[in-house]
């Protein structure tokens, strides 16, 4: 029999988080810190929605769009809290999470050698997706000395004349960093000069500490080269519901939906119903999650500060990304070491990108119980580290 | 601003089932019989399992791969109905209904310039799926002749040295048709002979009216070089559930997961609940459906002979596919009159290929009520025209 398997395949790693994760299964009373995933429950009204949709018979499929009441509140939403509008009918498409919108926004954009600049550290997907879309992933390492953030000499070095996208991936996965609004304007200036698309990754969007989220889409002529992703996941604690967005101009939210209406059909109805009572009714939700989120992320920052582990202050998502170069090892070696000398799992930089080594990714989106253990046991493996003559 | 478009998302036609709906949209008092979708509700019991799910707060991730459980209760259900064995573990993937399914394994296996074996009439994603992930359709227009059946000539005369894949979509959407035990044996040999594999859609395996469905996957020698799709969508009533799966050999499958995993993360979780206890509680729920789509079959067949409209019994499916060409019009003036006319929808057999010319995909999924005042309305209209010198 002949091989079965694509070339594009074959080209794709396997993600380093699972590689990762599979070890961590297989241990006892480990505390883990490495999910990507909020601790809480989706709030009960949500939840009720669900139940009242089921009850209701709401299982059969929904236009390919979505429910026209859900592109509205999601054009509601963001009117209300960015201040960007978009036509419900024709500028939105709701998705199987942000992941698929990220899939086929590539999909939708790109030719064969297009080239896609992918800031790293960063979410895992958009390197496989574009080398699955036929681009030319072309990766920008993104440096500590700038908290992380993308910066405007950093992007012009990697134009060329292949580029098409620019993925901007804030608040972002692993680092917990931010792009304010000063950032992104010299970003845009450079996008607009080169004619580039950017893919705008903000499913983190309601989870920022410092100010109140700026989308790239918001700026001076950017909306139209902008698509802007998002989701339920994060913000109201959605992940097993899958349900996301996409909004853009209409020329290309029309060929993602005939993406999305040949691959997937339409996104899971009953979250559909329910997702609308999310974005009328949760504002208050989403407020104290963010609240607690807080308390844990300065927590962490307190508790990194007496041990001496350094760390810049990340204002968004629920991540912190501490620096552990001192030590001598790789972030691999150092996760390994961690996981089985003190039980405690935290994700090595590396699983983002090359530029996270000497990083690990710690999630805050565990309990003040949890962090608080891990915290003694960090610390307890960093000293023991530090007392050694040698690592 | 440069064109933000890819010519693979360009070369794709919008599906001509949209179109037709949009018309539909228009118009009051119309009686659709163009749906693809059961018109039962979810069975109460399975409903009643997303709801436990909602009240247990399983609102997170599951393995990108799928609930274990759920695996198993699939591996189950496959070996109990259709005697074939796969491994829960290495040889399932839980997708976001079949259409997720069919884009994957596509995505999977082809290589640029690979050729898709593709029977038309078929469902409309075949064609576009496979353009996207760069692949090249080769069409084989089904003749009405062998009950649209595929043939061993007609496999054999498509066949390149490009060809990968062949699609195998039976029963199918839109004619009805199956293909028994007998007609596979022949299409096995020469998918051995020229080293083939195998897509086979078997959405509707559980909605056949002569003898139980015989999966590819079955026959000597197949398994290895199929991916089995099949899902919950139509035995079940589960369509705004989004969920499907796939099985075939580990190596592939293990490769479908890391798309999965990048592109989708996992499917909707609460429908991996409930899923398995569909697949362990609902046999009697199945058969109850399935009389009553063979009733309103027959009720079809009748009215059809009736009034003198050529039309070959189907076996599979909830469709029937009578054939219009008496009436010297192409089947979308038919089906556009027919609405106009008399307010019934019927779907243009073209909007699922070309040799889909002259005849009407008629869905059965009503009630006795509509498919009763649809028949008269029908036969007024056919009425009519055989009245009127000219058409």
């Amino acid at each position: 029999m002949r091989n079965p398997l694509s070339d594009k395949v074959m080209q794709l790693k396997p993600s380093g988080i699972r590689r990762f994760f599979d070890l961590v299964s297989e241990m006892k009373d480990v505390i883990s810190l490495g999910v990507g995933e909020p601790d809480f429950d989706t709030p009960w009204h949500i939840r009720e929605e669900g139940i009242y949709a089921f009850e209701s018979g709401r299982t059969f499929y929904t236009s390919n769009a979505g429910l026209k009441d859900l592109r509205i509140e999601i054009c509601n939403y963001l009117q209300r809290r960015q201040g960007i509008e978009y036509d419900p009918l024709s500028e939105v498409i709701v998705t199987v999470g942000g992941s698929e919108a990220i899939d086929i926004a590539l999909r939708t954009l790109l030719n064969t050698g297009d080239e896609v600049i992918i800031p790293q550290p960063s979410y895992v997907s958009y390197e496989p997706c574009t080398i699955l879309a036929g681009g030319k992933p072309v990766i920008i390492n993104l440096k500590s000395k700038n908290e992380f953030r993308l910066t405007a000499e950093e992007l012009e070095n990697a134009v060329s004349d292949r580029s098409k996208v620019l993925i901007l991936p804030y608040p972002n996965n692993p680092t917990g960093s931010i792009m304010e609004k000063t950032d992104l304007e010299t970003i845009a200036s450079i996008v607009k000069k080169h004619d580039l698309y950017v893919i705008s990754d903000e499913i983190y969007s309601e989870l920022t500490y410092k100010g109140r989220h700026v989308s790239a889409a918001s700026l001076d002529g950017m909306k139209e080269r902008t698509i802007l992703i998002n989701g339920f996941s994060k913000s109201y604690a959605m992940t097993g519901w899958r349900l996301g967005y996409a909004c853009g101009s209409d020329e290309i939210i029309k060929q993602m939906i005939k993406i999305h209406q040949y691959a997937i059909m339409c996104a899971p109805t009953i979250s559909q119903y329910a997702a609308v009572d999310a974005l009328k009714n949760s504002d208050k939700d989403v407020e104290i999650m963010r609240n607690s989120y807080n308390q844990r992320r300065r927590f962490l920052m307190n508790a990194f500060k007496e041990m001496g582990l350094e760390c810049f202050e990340p204002y968004g998502a629920f991540y912190v990304f501490p620096c552990i170069k001192e030590f001598g090892m790789t972030c691999e070696e150092f996760a390994e070491r961690l996981l089985k000398e003190e039980k405690v799992a935290a994700v090595p930089g590396t699983a983002f990108g090359e530029s996270g080594e000497g990083y690990l990714r710690i999630s805050y989106a565990y309990s003040f119980d949890k962090l608080k253990i891990a915290m003694v046991r960090l610390k307890n493996f960093i000293t023991k580290l530090r007392n050694c003559d040698t690592y």
